[in-house]
């Protein structure tokens, strides 16, 4: 645990379902980290931004944990880019752990295993853990938003926030980036922003800021650094960090529950009954009964 | 449940959860209709698309049914953009039924309840029904990929192929549609795309077409009718279609039965277990244990 060998092996035991992970995660004490979670539409540049933020962070001497669940990111299917190269001055900086979580299981099993990988990580002493997810779906984005802050990434062209709106990332940001500033039409993506988020309803004392960034260049990303303390700090004075951990708990223990569940359905004869539902022999509600009665 | 107003009865009982809809499609009599899933990224078109397809259907005399999952369809979400208008042409179709399934609940919820849907669409004489989500999600992905043929929308810019195949929506698509043809660079696109679909892995005996379209102007269109028909055909002889509804009974009877769990689960007392877990008194396993135990 002490080593990044120890870690990995731990979150390897997380990610092999409840049994190993139940031994892995059982004593460690937690709760020092900050969870951050970021999340974006294919292409606006998600890992080049997570990689600033790396640099950001360590530069003000904390230890960063990284979870990439995104099939789009660089730590898994983003080598069908090669931008894969793009994370590797981080490689061996020792205070900075990457973990790829997208290429195993479905996203169900993802759910489940972040919030023990996000444990593990805490315990091993990063400071900050940043779980990055692929931001449309209603499953990826809810893994990103169990998280203490949320950022939303924007970009010209591919991403912007109308097209954020409509696949509904917008109301869980804390912090919204607007990446790719060097780009034409980025004060067009941030008029429709601000527009559309004057629209939303949000918690009284936070009002998500919206920040400009060039994430290859680092531009802006102090100020994107900021935004984040701020909100951390607006977390802890106003209770809202408590609540939101305590969703988490919720949602971490449902999963699992959930996963003990299907685990136990999938064991019995679901294919007969399917055979019946598909002749037309069997309505699907009362299947479900005779699957539920084992 | 001959008229339109009895099929959109029939529809909210199902919305209405699983007690409703119980009753709601017991004896309902299924099997004729061809299920139609249409995936892609926000932006590519979508809704053009399925107005183009609605037409081509009803000029060969073909009733359509439309659900559509997706929160940037006009028939829900969409209304931010006021594209919602671009339907309008088919609201006075009888041969036309269209219901937005996007705005209740979660996508588990959803899923749960799109095949009971696409069985009251079935029962009430609908030929075509075509099942249309946003295509990034894995859970919404999922969604449209219960069906009998699947197709999977690009276009320039905006969702391309790349994007795409980062988002894992390549492997689902039985039929590929890159519109928007009137925009630059779409034979990049068709490149990209035929690149990549030759290093997948198929169905033997069924080799996905690609069609190039413009919506807007239904140039293409016919041709993404007679790619659909081949796969119509395809699925009949080669006993593929069998094999997919048998398939999607067994993801409905899980879906239910797992929901119903959920359900006894909430019901439970999740939030002092949460409580122990968020102060570290507890570990989320002992605690889901507690849970499953009641």
């Amino acid at each position: 645990m002490d080593t990044p060998r120890g870690v990995a092996r731990l979150l390897s035991q997380v990610e092999g379902g409840s049994r190993q992970a139940r031994y892995a995660i059982k004593d460690l004490e937690i709760g020092k980290a900050r969870v951050i979670g970021l999340t974006g539409a294919p292409g606006v540049g998600k890992s080049t931004v997570t990689g600033a933020l790396i640099e950001q962070f360590r530069a003000a001497g904390q230890r960063v944990g990284v979870l990439a669940i995104d099939p789009s990111s660089p730590f898994s299917g983003g080598a069908l880019l090669g931008d894969r190269i793009r994370m590797q001055q981080h490689a061996t900086d020792k205070g900075v752990f990457i973990r790829s979580m997208a290429s195993r299981g479905h996203l169900g099993g993802l759910a489940a295993a972040t919030p023990q990988a996000v444990r593990v990580l805490d315990a091993a002493g990063y400071d900050i853990i940043l779980i990055e997810t692929v931001g449309v779906g209603q499953a990826e984005v809810a893994i990103a938003s169990a998280a203490d802050s949320v950022i939303v990434l924007l970009a010209p062209g591919m991403g912007d926030a109308v097209q954020a709106a409509k696949a509904g990332i917008l109301e869980t940001g804390d912090v919204f980036v607007v990446n790719k500033a060097d780009k034409p039409d980025v004060q067009e993506v941030v008029r429709d922003l601000r527009g559309m988020l004057a629209m939303g309803s949000w918690n009284a004392g936070w009002k998500p800021p919206i920040v400009c960034t060039v994430g290859s260049s680092g531009e802006g990303m102090a100020e994107v650094v900021a935004a984040l303390n701020a909100h951390w700090e607006w977390l802890n004075s106003s209770g809202e960090l408590d609540r939101r951990r305590l969703a988490r708990a919720r949602e971490e223990i449902m999963a699992l529950a959930l996963g003990a569940l299907r685990s136990r359905l999938a064991d019995r004869d679901v294919d007969s009954l399917a055979a019946r539902v598909a002749a037309g022999a069997l309505d699907p509600f009362t299947a479900a009964d005779e699957l539920l009665r084992g």
